[in-house]
């Protein structure tokens, strides 16, 4: 949004910025981008997703990632102002693009979502395997074949607590830019480092040459996670999809690791999985 | 289903004993019953869960759950038999009452669901304190406030993974018996005892009074959960709703640990922190 915009005199502060912004219909570029973004079906090399919500909007501020476009529905003239405007103010001024829409494309758009609200094209940042094998990193979480969105997410979010250098996605079916996956990383798919390969080989390739060892999760691995040197040197830890467990590349050669299920259940949760295991590195790689 | 039924001369097998189910319409108290339960809005104290699919039909099967009633909707006629009836014929032998039902009745009671399928009505068992506090019990996970069915079936199917003792509810917002939560379960829902308590001040008194320490999950806390004595007695690990954490009640005056979180994200997901904690202390009591 130009600052001109602005200096328009007008009421100021940022109810009276979004006020000014131009009103644009359903058929609106912008506006259709959002709603497929939404729903998840923007060509994957896009790496937009979709964010609304105050709170998930803040993020996308703090985080200093590119707001393609934003989407402002004020209120009714009945509901009157609320509390949220500077946030959205901040995203629209932020935005490379910023639009008006009425409740109606809003209703189209991302039905559910009452106005006032402000919703966003977010760019995810793009990372390549040199941002994430530096010197400095040390553990890495691999997640092969992942299915569903709100697990990639827990992952990312997993990975993030835990002081993770990177994510490598293998055979990626949930796409990070899902906004399911935003929603459960709690936005930090924003600065978590996460790269996406095109083969196994190329990861197991990345990571010997880095000096990685993979501990490949697996229900059937016959050495128990808490006796297998996770975080004794440059540690990935390889969790495999919901339905399937890692992929038979992932498991050929390399070190299998279990967390012994003692109940009825045959295995955890992957998300669950992975943060055992992640934080069992963890704790030893501040211990070296 | 009574066994006079399958004498009549008809085609044997699993197939023929769900043909011969007498058929009912949409209006049927189980019909609306399964329809109730799928959507989570029978009366808490029923206690039963709407079940679904082959998979977790088998669960059910093998912990010898009681199912109040299954209702068997067959292929059309251009459809054919499937792999699946041995399974289905076995709930339908097992229910208190079955039923056929027709793919226009099925539709309306399980949208998006298909013919052949056979869904079932199932009694979750109840479980008192006086079950759960045994001589031999050394680790349960409780659960306070859990918002999403999908987490406390997580919760759940990691409590069983760790071998716990049991699952104890306070502030109870998601239910046992949503179908969300046996599905995230695994099914484990079945057999791990899960124990609802109305006030918080009685689990307190009960864990004290059975011997165990709780160790309260809050990001706040002081001590590390890797220095915390988690497991170095018996065990109970507290873990707070996804929006709130625990409720002041469970704060004063218990122990409280954290997951130190090292990046962005201020806390992790309600499931994932339950099983670094329970996985911890299972580890210590293990090597006791």
């Amino acid at each position: 949004m130009s600052s001109s915009r602005l200096s328009l005199s007008r009421p100021t502060g940022p109810a009276a910025s979004l006020d000014l912004l131009p009103p644009v219909g359903a058929a609106h570029l912008d506006v259709r981008r959002y709603s497929k973004a939404r729903r998840n079906l923007l060509p994957r090399g896009d790496h937009v997703t979709a964010v609304s919500g105050t709170w998930a909007l803040a993020q996308v501020l703090h985080s200093g990632a590119v707001v393609e476009s934003a989407l402002w529905c004020p209120a009714e003239p009945t509901t009157g102002r609320c509390g949220d405007e500077a946030t959205w103010a901040a995203v629209a001024e932020r935005a490379e693009r910023a639009h008006r829409i009425s409740g109606r494309t809003l209703a189209r758009m991302h039905p559910g979502l009452t106005a006032p609200a402000l919703v966003a094209v977010v760019r995810l940042p793009r990372w390549r395997p040199d941002d994430v094998f530096t010197e400095q990193a040390h553990l890495v979480l691999v997640a092969d074949g992942i299915e569903y969105a709100g697990n990639l997410g827990t992952l990312v979010r997993t990975a993030d607590a835990c002081a993770a250098d990177a994510v490598l996605l293998t055979s990626a079916v949930a796409r990070v830019t899902h906004p399911k996956t935003f929603v459960a990383s709690r936005g930090t798919v924003l600065t978590m480092p996460v790269v996406e390969y095109p083969t196994v080989a190329q990861a197991v390739a990345d990571l010997a040459a880095a000096g990685f060892t993979a501990y490949v999760a697996d229900p059937a691995g016959t050495t128990s996670y808490r006796e297998a040197g996770l975080g004794s040197g440059r540690t990935a830890v390889v969790v495999g999809s919901e339905g399937e467990g890692v992929s038979p590349e992932w498991r050929s050669g390399l070190a299998r690791v279990a967390i012994p299920m003692r109940g009825r259940a045959d295995s955890l949760n992957v998300a669950t999985s992975a943060a055992v295991l992640l934080f069992e590195a963890r704790a030893a790689l501040d211990h070296r």
